[in-house]
């Protein structure tokens, strides 16, 4: 796990912290950044509070190769994210003609006004993202990537930001299906995990209309020598178990 | 607002920051809490890391009212958020009596074994948090509120916490919807939220069918006296907008 490259999603937002909103970019950013073989490894969710930003940002940054933030970009009053950005990392921000230059690509001269000019607003020396839908911009400063909330649109950015990224090697990862209770396994499944360190076993209840209660166990590792003969292992054991309890034992 | 009763979330669980299962429980706790006039605050999603868990419960349950986790009570390796809480609290933690003859009720003495027991573990000093689903309950210590991460089991687990909390006083919301679009009202509601300090005003543009970009505006506030005058404040604003639109000013 040595080269690991690691990031953090903040999500800025009190309509998402109050339920109005239920967050749909989470999900989305997490399983993207597995799949290019980034690792996520922590997610915070914020009011609308400048400190409290700038708080999470200077956190979340120094800890982690990225951090994604979406949220808080749009042209009124309670979008204040690349203020609180600029301020976090310490430098000025202003209207950036480069944006507004995206931005004449979509509103009439009279459609830019003070408000929609906010959406202009860039903190010095970050580079843009384009926006393909609705054009006003996000950006990126130093490890920062600063997206939209509308999940279209942050989802057209990270397209747009993640071949400039760093990555690191893939983590694999096998689903076996126990057909067998969590709890019929547990025992087992954490010998089998502390004898594989370099695989992170994970095990997930579900209930299957056909069998009741049913577990997925799943096991994840950058290293495919590493990943087969753990999941060797879980195989055997589960083969182990549903023979016991099919036999009565 | 200095009545105000505060929470943050926890969420526990690998499966949810390799975007593997989907959180369902923010949105839900988020708008439960709103419901019953708890603010929440602040959300966090770590790894079942140790570590990672004890830091977070320490940070967030010195700044709420109340810390809400889910996930990471079940009967595997990966379960370790009864000992991280227990940890994070200073207080040493076993397989409980009361827990045990919980799970009586469900499950057979001999399916009681190594793995299910870990489902007893419960820190000193802790209330158990009735599960009438799969009977494994959760636990309540000081302000830090322990409960499962499947969805159904958490919300009856959500459900028999609830009425033992301490409530503040509702936030009440009212909902405008603009005719709008977000950038031809942003600068006129910026004034508008300028003016009434005690009123949360977000904005949250939407794609309407029929309208094409248009905007939610909703207000929020505990005083159904600062409320009132601030959404007709709003009305009064679009209603003004639109009419300068449609004459073509």
């Amino acid at each position: 796990m040595a080269s690991s490259v690691t990031a953090a999603i903040l999500v800025i937002g009190d309509e998402i912290l109050s339920g109005r909103t239920k967050d749909k970019n989470i999900g989305y950013i997490a399983e993207y950044l597995t799949n290019i073989g980034i690792e996520l490894r922590e997610v915070r969710v914020v009011p609308d509070v400048e400190d409290e930003i700038v708080a999470a940002v200077n956190a979340l940054r120094a800890r982690y190769t990225y951090l994604f933030t979406t949220g808080g970009i749009g042209p009124t009053h309670d979008d204040i994210t690349a203020d609180s950005v600029a301020k976090a990392v310490g430098v000025p921000i202003d209207v950036d003609p480069r944006a507004v230059a995206m931005m004449r690509e979509r509103y009439k001269p009279e459609d830019l006004n003070e408000a929609r000019l906010r959406m202009a607003r860039i903190p010095h020396g970050a580079d843009l993202i384009d926006n393909p839908i609705s054009r006003a911009p996000g950006f990126r400063i130093e490890n920062v990537i600063v997206m939209a909330g509308v999940p279209s649109i942050m989802q057209a950015m990270l397209d747009e930001v993640a071949p400039k990224l760093k990555t690191g090697i893939r983590m694999l990862s096998e689903t076996v299906r126990a057909d067998a209770r969590e709890g019929d396994i547990g025992t087992q499944l954490g010998q089998i995990a502390k004898a594989n360190p370099e695989v992170a076993i994970g095990s997930y209840p579900f209930f299957d209309p056909q069998h009741g209660p049913n577990t997925n166990v799943v096991l994840r590792a950058r290293d495919p020598q590493k990943l087969a003969p753990a999941t060797r292992a879980v195989e055997d054991m589960l083969q182990r178990v549903r023979g016991a309890q099919s036999s009565g034992g």
